[in-house]
């Protein structure tokens, strides 16, 4: 296994998630911090075939042309999420991914994202065209790199909302489409997923965007004989409301009400301060306490864009619950955590089981990693140890 | 199974556990009141051989001679748990089980709790003699109400703790020293579970105090064919530790601290205020986080009696952890429950479910219901989702 | 003075906050409580010629049929504010002051006040026709009651914004267009206001609704020797910025952001859940923070209707601020109050100290009660110590 | 005034506030800081007569021997509340400053406070020595600096509280008891005010040790026609203990319990884990609320040495209060602030406030200082607000 490599293609290779995964690469690399955030660290998952951190080399696509550089010193000054010094170890590394970045696809992405672009972005005449040029960028880099494969993971700011039903079920139906500019449903997300896996890689989404959700694709990634998973990474308030949601449905406490209120300020919380991108979002981060609870609880969900919080995302949750002689009670949570540190470790998790899965020869949905997800794709448990147990039994499966 | 009838004997029965157990347990014989908060209701649990409310006779030992309706008016008046028109819907049936309770033992429960006592406690010479006392009692109840069985559950105030290691082992080293009153180290909630298990009844210990824990009170139960469970019921910020302590553990974040901070003032509250009573509970409440998690957190709980508050506890805990990058970060709550409330439905749980277990003859510790104690005899899993599954487990489970 | 009676009249007379008032009127006449809450009963004012409680005699409009009783019977049962003994002691004077309750006006009250109503209100043909039927009321009930002086108190839903701006500044121009409905700009709580202060009357605005705000009306009390005052009362939140953000500002610490989401499931919360009447609440709630602190801070204020809280409303509020060396930092609150418990004692102050006013000869606006209102009309004041200051140095004034 | 300069002379010059306050001074002398959290820089302080930062000189007693640069490299790595770079530019004034710090002494500072001592301290044969000593310190800074005036700033750790009845009255009675080391009750915050004072500088108490608070010091200020003030910074929870209490007080909500958590792990958060030298600050914390609340409410305060937490220090806060018919409600709040970053602007205001009295002539105790002081000596006064006017009111005094 020593001489394989493997690759990490990141779209939004710019953004917070993207930078703080490759400074905490690069200082696993070179044994400057812990792994402390990392599941695929456990001991319980050490006896899979993973690669090691050096394994790993990673490129992307982006939209805006800022250096990755000045990206990863917003995390020392603004942040404080990483150590000065580190900046200095990683800035050849640094250079070398920033010149692996190819500029990425504005299709179907709202107003608010394209604002955000400044990056030369080609003029692609249709669909089609746009995921040939995102083919070419991905077998570009695997050939540059001599890589056994890559693993494509959405962490770019999040789409409006799709409706699912308008897009034709089966691959056959839907990739004509590709060539028809007006007609064809799929936004950027999708785009990257088919380039993906068409190239025989796998696909990640970590956002609540569209990405490989629909059947069809599904179905593209079994037929080329890969995989796939998402979507939404669960890193914070949703993932406390699985984790606590459980407990009062199985002490039989029933909730009446559960409010959370979200406030950050990092550039995805002003790509969310567009209704219109928010509506997805917090779609996913609500439906789950209806899966969990049989009470029908009255539920509310607010993200707000606070300017000063940064990339420190501050969720007030609010559960209104009734017990024994039907006497209500409350529980109120406060989480302080910052977005992209809660983020990165998971995307490299992801990268790491995923390779595994290839290892076993698991093509299709992944659906083993939804613990790891908001909205996880083809699994309607929602209980957070539920999700975890699915994971530790594929980790226990010996094939 | 029509005619049967169990008995329930509550060793505290005038405290405001009891009186609301009791107050709920007449609402659920009536109609008044729905199932919340009771854990025997969920479906999952509905083919098991569980008596009905109907079946249920309530009788105790308590050391207060406060007539049992004053100490239910309280829960209208003082914490608006029940409503006024509740208490003339259950009058009598309040007063046949003031008719029935009898006055408990002060052996060794520490100068607070005999403090509390008013009632006329009998001068037991040794003991034997309260044990042979206690073991009278059960046998006049369960004849006066033609009984199949007894669970005798302890609901009483937290004694002092006792030095566990020296107890002996073996039951046949222990139960002379019954005779010698100034060698024997058994409590008061030791003697009622003797009384108990001799009798061929029950046993549950929903308090921390030492109860059934010793090994050769385990042995008792074992050769008289009968069972025991405890100790401590999880009703609160310790269901909540066992709740999201897990949550870190799997995510790899590394819990630094763990503080938690209880007030309340409630009966309970003002002997816990007695340190000596308070150092058993706080064990109790504090040392799951060790079990649970590796990064071996500096933790920190304590109990504050604040006689405003009455049986309204609010807990506060502030959990400081390290994520990826070696990133701190803060999750708070405030729980703000009832602490009769939530204590109660758990009382009538623990009783249907060691019935059940009688049912399937089923002897000895039932470890299956961990899940309801913080300090579970004998079960080292203090996660609340396996707990969880050991009940539900067992339940499946067709014998 | 003996012989002397004062008239409370209650705008909205049927809401929980005017059901609070009379239940507390009615108990602080029956001597069934104490005086806690109450302004006007600090020793501070002690020797001010305020009339007792037992000679005030209330009435009141209102667009709803429900029986008062009822309300009053949902405070026991639903807010858990009133002890049921209550209820019965005060059955009788509820039912006095159930006769006394007239049908108000919906003139431009919105749709989801207008939804509300289901009591018969009479079809007036012009906003003079209007404020002629509601003087009728008036006239009769201080008649009938033989009163001095009438207090109209307006604790009715918050109406939709109106633009002040466009409202004639005299009330020679103004008062026309009373008589052309189509033309006459102004709500409900105005033509109260009017009503009002034509008949002689005094009239305090506890809501945001527009009332006497226009200067037209304010100069129609001066020309009528009569006086008002508003608006919107300060009970919970809004009083805790008042009091908190002279902290920061004298600290010098440069509040970045502040952050209030309010939760709660009155029927006041309900006429908020419609965006139209909610931002006149909205903006009422924000304003003073950008009065008070020099720093710029973004703020942002929600206020969403979640039915299980009832009045119980419960405010998160998240300060971050920026201290020396432009270290960021954080103050959080809840405040878990019941709102119409705590709006209550401060209309009867309102009251008390208006009528103080009226025995001193005070006519106009009463801007020494600001502290008492999130708008204060006329008062640029918005810091609770200096405005608390203003009152008590009026009071101290012998005049 | 160009060519005057003065000292600051900080006891426990290297622990965490001075260090702050170091760093702090040199920023604003070089530009590199703006003037948050500084109250001497608002707009009502600017007309009085306050040197410029220039013009300050910093020196300073301590008992360890760490060097200043390295305690001013944890609030870099540790705190994260200094910027990397301002190390780098502060590193030549950290050195002078370094080079002037003298040790200090430990007399009855207790044990926790003398383990922590490392310098090289001299063995005074008796407090006169040690005073003598003391004294001989600034008169060799006064004189290498070239200095007018030096104000001697205690933030040193809180030494165990002593009997204040135990300490004569009056300077005459007192000072002989310098030459009796057994019998002489000053720990060495009064040795270090003596000495301060004898040589005809003033004296800042910012912590809760005895300092100048025996009246027998206050006449020795007045003797020499010099000043001191203190005692104990009012930087954090006991700030909004000050700010909110007066607000229940003024709306008459009868406050019933008043319960403050606090967690940190600072040094001096280890020195407070010494139970004897806590009760010193807990009594400080605590002792305002019943000043400023007539309700008689039950309080308990609690600090606790959380070690995650460093210089951060969180306090909740739960206030359970009584409003109108007797209803209970709650508010709660947590604060998140990094204690040496709220301290460190009052240690400059109030030598800046204390140069402007001493201009102005001013000699004795400056009560008018109030508002920087959790225990303002000889003032009754604790309502922030009250104690705030004071010092504008004194500012505003044309002398």
């Amino acid at each position: 296994m020593a001489e394989s490599h493997i690759g990490i293609w990141l779209i939004g290779a710019k953004g917070g998630v993207a930078t703080t995964t490759i400074m905490g690469l690069c200082a696993l690399k070179k044994g400057l911090i812990g792994t402390a955030g990392l599941v695929s660290s456990l001991p319980q998952f050490q006896h899979l075939q993973m690669p090691d951190w050096n394994q790993f080399v990673v490129a992307g696509h982006d939209i805006r042309s800022v250096p990755l550089a000045e990206e990863a010193g917003r995390l020392v000054t603004e942040s404080h999420t990483v150590r000065p010094e580190m900046i200095d170890q990683c800035r050849e590394e640094l250079a070398r991914i920033d010149r692996r970045i190819r500029p990425g696809t504005l299709q179907k992405v709202g107003p608010t994202i394209t604002e955000l672009a400044d990056a030369q972005i080609p003029g692609d005449r249709s669909p089609r065209h746009c995921v040939d040029r995102l083919r070419g960028d991905l077998a570009e880099f695997a050939e540059a790199e001599n890589l056994d494969h890559v693993v494509v993971v959405n962490v770019a700011s999040t789409e409006p909302a799709v409706e699912m039903d308008l897009i034709a079920p089966r691959w056959a139906e839907l990739q004509p489409l590709l060539d028809r500019p007006n007609e064809c449903p799929l936004p950027a997300s999708s785009l990257y997923a088919i380039a993906a896996l068409q190239s025989g890689n796998s696909y990640v989404n970590f956002t609540p965007s569209l990405g490989s959700a629909p059947p069809a694709i599904d179905e593209l990634a079994r037929l080329n004989g890969t995989r796939h998973v998402g979507c939404d990474g669960k890193t914070g308030e949703t993932l406390l409301k699985s984790v606590l949601a459980p407990m009062f449905a199985r002490r039989n406490l029933q909730v009446m009400s559960w409010v959370g209120h979200n406030i950050f300020g990092n550039l995805d919380g002003k790509v969310l301060d567009d209704p219109v991108n928010k509506q997805t979002k917090l779609q996913s981060k609500d439906r789950l306490l209806h899966e969990i609870l049989d009470s029908r609880p009255q539920t509310h969900v607010s993200i707000e864009y606070i300017e000063s919080l940064g990339d420190w995302k501050t969720a007030w949750d609010h559960v209104h619950f009734r017990g024994f002689l039907g006497v209500p009670m409350a529980l109120q949570f406060t989480w302080q955590g910052c977005d992209s540190v809660l983020a990165a470790p998971l995307v490299l998790d992801l990268v790491r089981f995923t390779e595994a899965a290839r290892r076993r020869g698991q093509t299709g949905l992944l659906n083993f990693l939804a613990s790891f997800f908001k909205s996880p794709l083809g699994v309607s448990e929602h209980r957070f140890d539920r999700q975890f147990r699915m994971l530790e039994n594929w980790a226990a499966d010996k094939r």
